[in-house]
């Protein structure tokens, strides 16, 4: 069934959007009768589609619970960035915050407007495409200092040696509501950046033995942390 | 550091084949005397670049070990299928057998021999990008009674109610060494093929709340198997 999100309701019917209208009557060609889903302030609707509005039936209970996760990713090639922000919506991200790491190649002065339009964008369309009920928040690009000051449990996933490994930290850390993970470009944090992260509470952990590329690591951490959930 | 993967040893020393020494002479300037990596009958080596060939300086323990995964994968469209060979092989599958899925959209008769050819060079160029020392096998393309003839602890990722989620199973199976997983195309195994397969003793397990697309599915769960092995 079609879902849609929508931003205002009028007595007790949902108004949808122009785009949406688009969609529902010429390519999807329905007619009034016609059942959608709708998704208003978090919660999942039943509806019946109506001269334009959509007439709820009855609320949906989500199943869906798990760790609020915030994955802090270096600014990366474009077609890497839409990568990591769709597959990361696939999973169930909650935030994602891009960041200036020292060793990014990625330089956007100037454009980072446009640039965040752009990510919101792609994060709206994957969260449809993924029946999604929250779309991921990007707030803005983060400086370290503003990943520094961040509150919850904080993470960097590190290659240095002699660092826990994350199943040790998750396993040990059963009741982490918030969870933030600092993710490093191609070329790893310097370790100015990840003695200062460290200086404001941050975690090392390894992600074991295998080398994964930078657009990988996302996933990875979501699914682990799913399973982890997993009761 | 380069690796390199030989299949000929003369004597003591590693002979590279046609199109490794132009990558060495031409894309990387070596000269003689630099050091590469080369891999030769799953053990790694640290070498010396000598006049086209490859003199082993001293043999690499290797400290990867994890279950030997079976990716069982339905046809999928080129891009898609491509996209599941890299990701599987950057995270460690042993070995891909696609199959042919009822409700599977593609169709490929006489052009198998083409698709094994190019999927096996997709799957080893990967290997080298992630620095693995094998290159996961993909034997041919499946027929579901080749599935269910396939011996070790065999699973089916499924939709349906009532089946327990993966977590379960993996933390109650902890000493398995070979795991076979078949994941159903988009629209789903049959119920005659999900009935075919728990007759032959495949047990159905669910990836819990997420709508997860097919492509995402092998990083998923090569992601949490390799997490429940770290120590």
């Amino acid at each position: 069934m079609q879902r849609y999100f929508v931003a205002k309701k009028e007595e007790n019917n949902f108004i949808l959007n122009k785009e949406d209208l688009y969609h529902i009557k010429t390519v999807m060609r329905m007619k009034n009768g016609d059942s959608i889903e709708v998704v208003y302030q978090k919660e999942l609707y039943l509806c019946s589609y109506q001269d334009q509005i959509a007439v709820p039936i009855k609320k949906i209970e989500s199943s869906m619970t798990s760790s609020r996760v915030t994955l802090i990713i270096p600014l990366v090639k474009e077609q890497k960035m839409d990568y990591i922000l769709q597959k990361s919506t696939e999973l169930g991200v909650e935030k994602i915050i891009p960041y200036y790491a020292e060793h990014s190649v990625i330089k956007i002065d100037g454009k980072e407007e446009k640039k965040l339009e752009r990510w919101r964008k792609i994060v709206k369309e994957a969260s449809e495409q993924s029946k999604r009920l929250e779309i991921p928040e990007i707030p803005a690009i983060y400086t370290l200092k503003q990943i520094g000051d961040l509150p919850g449990n904080n993470l960097i996933c590190s290659t240095r040696e002699k660092t826990q490994n994350i199943k040790k930290y998750l396993t040990n850390h059963k009741n982490y509501d918030r969870i933030n993970i600092v993710i490093g470009p191609e070329g790893g944090l310097s370790l100015k950046e990840e003695e200062y992260l460290c200086s404001c509470h941050f975690t090392r952990i390894s992600l074991g033995n295998y080398i994964m590329r930078v657009e990988t690591v996302p996933l990875y951490l979501l699914s682990v942390i799913n399973y982890e959930n997993m009761e």
